[in-house]
């Protein structure tokens, strides 16, 4: 079967049958956005089946793709279908040429589905794809769903949303763990894998964690306190590249799911990945209406006496909001 | 003086006469949103001098801090009166404990105005912030006004919609340039320092910069092809800790401005920050509306139905646009 001749619903169908090809179809209409998109949505939002969201995230060179790899390879040994969406928040080239981290993904057990995500355009055609592709895979019977990210930055945050456990992967060494909070990563840890860990300066990583959450509390680092004021992230030590250290957070990651269940922040997630999505959605559509208006030639004009000191910013945008709002 | 006891405008007016001190007000105002951050732009955006502003940005740890410091401290031997913002796109924990860059910065002279910015909120905050501050700063007299940026992300593309150049950094080893393309800092930079220039490596990572500005045209990396068909960013090897390099770096920012003024760029670049600045006022304030509605009795009942699999999110997110619009 030709899938590209399929209409968006006949290609779901297929996926939520288990038809491989299919998912990956699905995932390219849902990545291209637009009206296919949308239909994509239409047909699974009510087929979810309750998959757990996991979002990996940490420095560049963590080594979270080798991490990944082997955490979603003992999941399926265990008999579960993971699935991987790998998140690269950048470059045309990205897609392509530079393959490194893909490559491996390729050895793991053929019943994982795996699928690089390019962000062709700005962040905000990621935030509006993930929510999708995490709701087909779901509806698709992928469980777990983990997301993977390459960089720091808005992109993680925007995953963390969507996400139930956020993973942040740090190494020892260089301060890894002090440019991770700069980043903004321990804010949205739920656990952490210091990866790694063979190498020099593990332990000193692993303390430098420590005292960052000893902190925490007093920052106001603290998510949820309302709900669970004495929960602490966990401390993984591992080394991907031999496997030591995966089953631990293989069993963390269970853990906190379990975790999320019993508290009530379970569904508190859900809630806030469908607030998102929902936030997402209505902002991209109004930024393409401003995109017009300030292209047209009122726009450009108004462009203009900004620039050259005629007009105050201020007002020049709420002249573009009421235009806006009159359309 | 106590400067807290006067109004924006009165802050400004001194600003604008020198007052450094009362430069540090304005841009807390700035920081601080809202009314008086407004009153700022009011106040300045008529003095504007037209300084070159310079983004800096590169993974975390490239040594982007140390190298911004010996870069101005030499434009401001030279007789000129550099403004440093440091942007901190991340936690409250960074506003206080974690110093160590900023106490390489104290060591500048006297004359050169730094400031360290941070997003106390979401990104949106500081990208409604630079624009002001810039413009402030730029209104007192500074220039050039440099934006150092700590990681990778959106953060980083928000700067360079506002920088005239950017300037990415680098370093030898552990696939540096691999990472910076991945996260997208290539198709951003108007030129490049690998920094740590001293170090093995430092050869093989200006080949790989080589290597992926050749494959720039053929991806689609240029981003202004119709105006520059042959520009081609410089890569400087600088060793920031002994100031190895930095004169050339000067020279490279100095002949950018240049070529910025010669072939037109100058003028679109102003333009592509001042329609920036618009699009994140108008998207920010239909945000803050938006997050209103989904706060709403109403809004909670479809956030639960989307999260309950009752409702399609494409027309939900229709339902909440048409309700955003109809206020």
């Amino acid at each position: 079967v030709n899938l590209r001749g399929l209409s968006a619903e006949e290609v779901v169908a297929r996926a939520l049958a288990g038809d491989r090809r299919a998912t990956g179809r699905a995932l390219s209409l849902v990545e291209g956005g637009g009206d296919r998109a949308d239909a994509v949505t239409a047909a699974t939002f009510a087929h979810t089946r309750g998959a757990h969201v996991i979002g990996v995230t940490g420095p560049p060179g963590a080594g979270k793709s080798t991490l990944v790899a082997r955490v979603v390879a003992a999941i399926a040994a265990a008999g579960s279908r993971p699935a991987v969406l790998a998140v690269d928040p950048s470059s045309p080239l990205t897609g392509g040429a530079i393959l490194g981290d893909r490559v491996r993904m390729a050895e793991i057990d053929a019943t994982t589905f795996i699928r690089s995500v390019a962000t062709r355009g700005h962040a905000g055609g990621l935030a509006l794809a993930i929510p999708g592709a995490v709701r087909l895979l779901d509806a698709a019977g992928y469980d777990p769903i983990v997301i993977e990210t390459v960089g720091v930055g808005q992109v993680e945050v925007d995953v963390t949303a969507t996400a139930d456990t956020t993973l942040v992967v740090v190494n020892p060494g260089m301060g890894d763990a002090v440019q991770a909070n700069k980043a903004g990563l321990l804010e949205v840890a739920d656990l952490f894998a210091v990866n790694k860990a063979d190498v020099d300066g593990a332990a000193d990583t692993r303390r430098d964690l420590e005292l960052m959450l000893d902190l925490s509390h007093v920052t106001g680092l603290d998510r949820e306190p309302a709900t669970n004021p004495g929960r602490r992230p966990p401390i993984l030590m591992t080394v991907a590249t031999t496997g030591e250290g995966i089953d631990d957070v293989v069993a963390a990651l269970v853990d906190h799911r379990e975790m999320l269940a019993e508290d009530g922040r379970w569904s508190a997630r859900r809630a806030r990945r469908a607030r998102f999505e929902l936030a997402v959605r209505v902002n991209a559509g109004t930024d393409r209406r401003l995109r017009g208006l300030l292209d047209d030639p009122r726009g450009r004009a108004l462009v203009d006496d900004v620039v050259a000191g005629r007009r105050d910013p201020v007002s020049a945008a709420h002249e573009l909001g009421d235009r806006l709002a009159a359309r």
